[in-house]
């Protein structure tokens, strides 16, 4: 049976979830608790509210409620973009001829350009609810600072968006689009916050990192009345957002009498598999039948594949709780000519405990030029243009797809395009010239990123 | 009574138009017919053939089938991203306390970023099916090539796209799109062909034109076996194939119980608005009910309200047919500031006719600062970022809204949001950034241009 089905399958409005689905409460071994970074105690509430919304801080630390409540107004924002369509690759099955059914859900059809605005919406609504008027944050290559920018325009709070400089340079149309929503955005280090001074003084040609962002942001927003930090991924209040992915795709396939054999995301702070897989995930932590997990990642950043199950900081510049993860070490850098994003060092705590239990099966690691030559196979077949990040999922649906041509089987993939590639083209255009190299880390280069991992006595007792 | 309806509306797939409508059957009085630039006769399918795939040679000058079925392969690539959403601007509406009901056709959701794809498409499977190998085009800002270029990949067809210097320079990544979508990019004027060798001797410092591109492009195409060139709005054939538009805005429109009391378009050549507007001018014309039609043109390149309804040359190179048309000239140029789209200097003869007619009820040209005004504010508001372009039909239908406003009256206003402004971000932080600035071109500016329209005895008995 090759089962005929449309090119796009659209939920009704009325059929946007209304509640998170928040996995932790299904996993019998929770993710690890996080620790203050002072006392190796784990963090409360009450640590985190002066940097986080109170309620997000709740939902951070929240392993116990099932579903948590969509608020109105965020539903009715939802409504503007979603439900997001789950799409047949009709050609692209066509191109590889598979006897595989290939969907991917699709996230990119929004201004922000991916599926950043899920979390960003909630994050300001819940900081409007709080009587807040500013929020906070650090952005790499733009996504995460274009969905706070909407939020915050949205919900008439002030934004302050710390852009990591050399993305500040190359992507100044980035910066543009921030600006159009009323951001105000800095090069960071910048000389508006005391870091920034700090860093810009030991190095003034410095290009920035997101770890000199993140510390400038939260600087900002613990020193501002009314001002908190938001944060775009790796949290578990962000997988938690991010379920409405997954949640859609599960009720669209339903919808048309399908379910995956496999579940396949791209993997940086892990929010977009998080939130593609979560439902799934809960067949299978309730015993019933399930898809096969695979998070694919950069050869360049293999934090699932090559890294270490370990406390780490969330950030370069140790300012935020000890989280345990799958972890290069806070102090590792990719190689410079990786173009292909999911750059961060560590794996968000939810996906790092699934894995490590053998709950999330799979982890595969991909070099970036196949994924470029698999993003430009996909976009002359099914016409999107997808963002690098979610071409590491494509590439690995195609090789799934294969394999089933060379078996027969008809496998049912399912992948998540997690956005276009509109700002990417940089990389595209480095691709097409034949100046896109690949890099693998050597154990050498790993060993030295592993040495910025604290080491913490009597930390396996958590 | 102030109708609820979805954010969204989106027929099925099963729902796309099967045919094409062709609105000049219905006209008693037809536009102009193309005439021939060296006998002044008509131009017939032969003459055109050299230059232009035959089928499509037919739809230009077919005046009598009132639908034309679309190829089952233009239908499954439709697919691929249509039908387009039918989206309410609740959030547009709130903002403006406006009682009337405001709806968009959006056609920005597709890599090409606008409405320029389902004409390529089109006129790409037309070229395959007559066994051609390669075709030719020119492009501005690139929104029509990056169409052309999508089409051609799906039709492995070669295509070699002139691009305006100026835009090939400060848009290099339009011409990235297109790259991966596998065309050949040529900067024009170019050392390819005859005419760009002429224009780089004359002038090796110049930015290039429009009308040098399309000299260019139909150089290579009559010159070369298998090969045709394809244009991107005011002829005929493309008017007709932007007809889908308006089909499906009627047939969404049908389902939620709506009918438009006015329609909007943003008009350069009037590929958008002749599709948008087609099948509810079907209704005028048979003397039903029917909207009031508005097209938007900018204040700096008034074709409709300010031009004279001649016979003047569709480019400025004077190698194409000539067509009688609301014309400034084809020698007439936009000033330098002038950053909004909509640039061309005549309108397609259809509108044309039509609005000579005063069937099509009102022309209104807009500055380009209120039109990037408005569209921030929309981009606030309802999400998405728009093409300057259709931020021009924004700025009148919030003008429209508000008038709606102060009478109470409760109008239902249908506009064409005919692309996104990834491309754009230029435009948008010159306006930012308070760099941008209106034109209205003087009565002697003008003079300059219309002087330009050839002087043609006896063409009025046409």
């Amino acid at each position: 049976m090759n089962k005929e089905t449309a090119y796009k399958t659209y939920l009704s409005e009325d059929e946007i979830p209304r509640a998170y689905y928040n996995v932790r409460a299904d996993m019998e071994q929770k993710d690890a608790m996080l620790l203050h970074p002072g006392t190796l105690q784990p963090v409360t509430v009450a640590d985190m509210e002066p940097i986080f919304c109170t309620e997000l801080a709740k939902q951070e630390l929240n392993t116990t409620d099932r579903y948590i409540p969509i608020p109105a107004e965020v539903l009715s924002f939802y409504r503007m973009y979603r439900p997001s369509p789950l799409v047949r690759a009709h050609f692209l099955e066509k191109l590889l001829g598979t006897p595989a059914r290939i969907y991917y859900k699709y996230e990119g059809n929004n201004t922000s350009g991916s599926h950043k605005l899920n979390s960003a919406i909630a994050q300001g609504y819940y900081a409007k609810e709080q009587g807040l008027s500013m929020l906070t944050t650090e952005t790499g290559a733009g996504q995460w600072g274009t969905a706070m920018a909407m939020a915050c325009a949205y919900f008439d709070l002030k934004l302050k968006v710390y852009m990591v400089k050399v993305s500040y340079e190359q992507k100044p149309y980035r910066k543009t689009v921030m600006q159009t929503y009323g951001a105000e955005v800095f090069s960071s280090p910048s000389t508006t916050t005391e870091i920034g001074k700090q860093m810009l003084a030991q190095d003034p040609q410095t290009s920035g990192s997101l770890g000199n962002a993140i510390s400038e942001a939260v600087e900002v927003a613990v020193g501002t009345e009314g001002a908190r930090y938001v944060l775009g991924s790796v949290l578990n209040q962000v997988l938690l957002h991010q379920s409405v992915i997954g949640l859609e795709a599960k009720a669209a396939m339903e919808k048309i009498g399908e379910y995956p054999d496999v579940v396949i995301g791209c993997a940086g702070g892990g929010s977009n598999l998080g939130g593609l897989m979560a439902p799934f995930m809960e067949d299978k932590l309730a015993g019933r039948p399930s898809p096969y997990f695979i998070a694919v990642e950069p050869a360049s950043c293999p934090s699932l594949t090559r890294g270490r199950y370990a406390y780490d900081f969330c950030d370069a510049g140790q300012v935020t709780p000890l989280a345990k993860m799958y972890t290069l070490g806070h102090g590792f850098v990719p190689a410079p000519n990786h173009a292909g994003g999911l750059r961060y060092h560590g794996m968000s705590p939810i996906l790092s405990q699934l894995y490590n239990q053998g709950i999330l099966d799979e982890a595969r690691s991909v070099e970036q030029t196949e994924v470029f030559a698999a993003a430009i196979d996909f976009s002359r077949a099914e016409g999107t243009l997808p963002a690098p990040e979610s071409a590491h999922a494509i590439k690995v649906a195609v090789d799934e797809a294969l394999k089933c041509k060379e078996t027969g089987e008809e496998k049912v993939i399912l992948f998540g395009l997690t956005g276009n590639g509109y700002f990417d083209l940089m990389a595209y255009q480095q691709y097409l010239d034949g100046q896109m190299s690949d890099f693998i880390p050597t154990d050498d280069d790993l060993e030295c990123g592993f040495a910025t991992i604290p080491s913490l006595p009597g930390i396996q007792s958590f």
